[in-house]
């Protein structure tokens, strides 16, 4: 199973890595991993997307718990959550196929943010399932970058 | 100065524990990083934004691409590049300002992905000083939690 692994960590030299080599020590491949500031200058947030066996995962969770640079550790995936991802993704533009791609990047309320002779950066957010649309959907004008972040997710707020 | 390390790297487990490590033994401290899926299944691409001394940087640099495992190494900072954040934050919602939040949310050109009862969760992306501003202006009504991913980074297209 899909695991959502949120971490809140002192920023500190030396605490990524320790985190991240918990997990390769057990075997488990991350997936994806974001890591940014936070409100507290001295604190950082990591979300790591894991797929793997609960049981296994809960013992990583309870290790990483045991850190004393971790301040908080939740599986949000267990919670009524968002998710979001975020991509940069470099297309070619034939020119007779420039408006076609437009549309499309309009339709998934995506920004053009570079255009050069020969192809455009797009910026994209929102579902995992949204980014993996439109990348299906520019590949046929040839994909010659992509830069994406994983995703960073939240509880929902109480109804 | 600060850098922005742009890594393709093989989807193995073990390899992100590696690389932050390396960047760990010489003291810096990564701002952020994001890793994320590429076009071909078995890579992945890895943001890393750092802070530090040029000369020493680049000797890291070097050592990152002398691991096996990572295929391509560029400091993207020395280039024509964009750069994007990406961010979702937790905000209350006192019921009189439910409005003047909305209006920010739109200026910004963020979307709002969770309303609860007392607080709405909302997505955006650009540059880090409009999240920067974005931040600072919801500050007065409380932000519950902030979940960043760091920056990611793509060269221009030739002109």
């Amino acid at each position: 199973m899909k695991h959502i692994i949120s971490a809140t960590v002192t920023n500190k030299s030396g605490v990524l890595a320790r985190i991240t080599g918990l997990f390769s020590a057990r075997g488990f491949n991350i997936d994806s991993l974001a890591v940014g500031e936070t409100e507290h200058p001295e604190l950082s947030r990591m979300t790591i997307v894991v797929d793997g066996d609960d049981a296994q995962l809960e013992q990583v969770r309870k290790q990483l718990g045991k850190i004393i640079d971790v301040i908080k550790v939740t599986d949000i995936s267990s919670e009524e959550h968002v998710e979001r991802d975020f991509m940069l993704i470099k297309v070619n533009i034939p020119p007779d196929k420039r408006s076609e791609i437009i549309e499309i990047v309009d339709i998934f309320r995506g920004k053009i943010i570079d255009v050069g002779r020969k192809d455009m950066i797009i910026e994209i957010s929102g579902p995992e399932d949204r980014i993996e649309a439109i990348i299906n959907l520019v590949r046929p004008y040839g994909i010659k970058e992509i830069a994406r972040t994983g995703g960073i997710a939240m509880k929902r707020g109480a109804k």
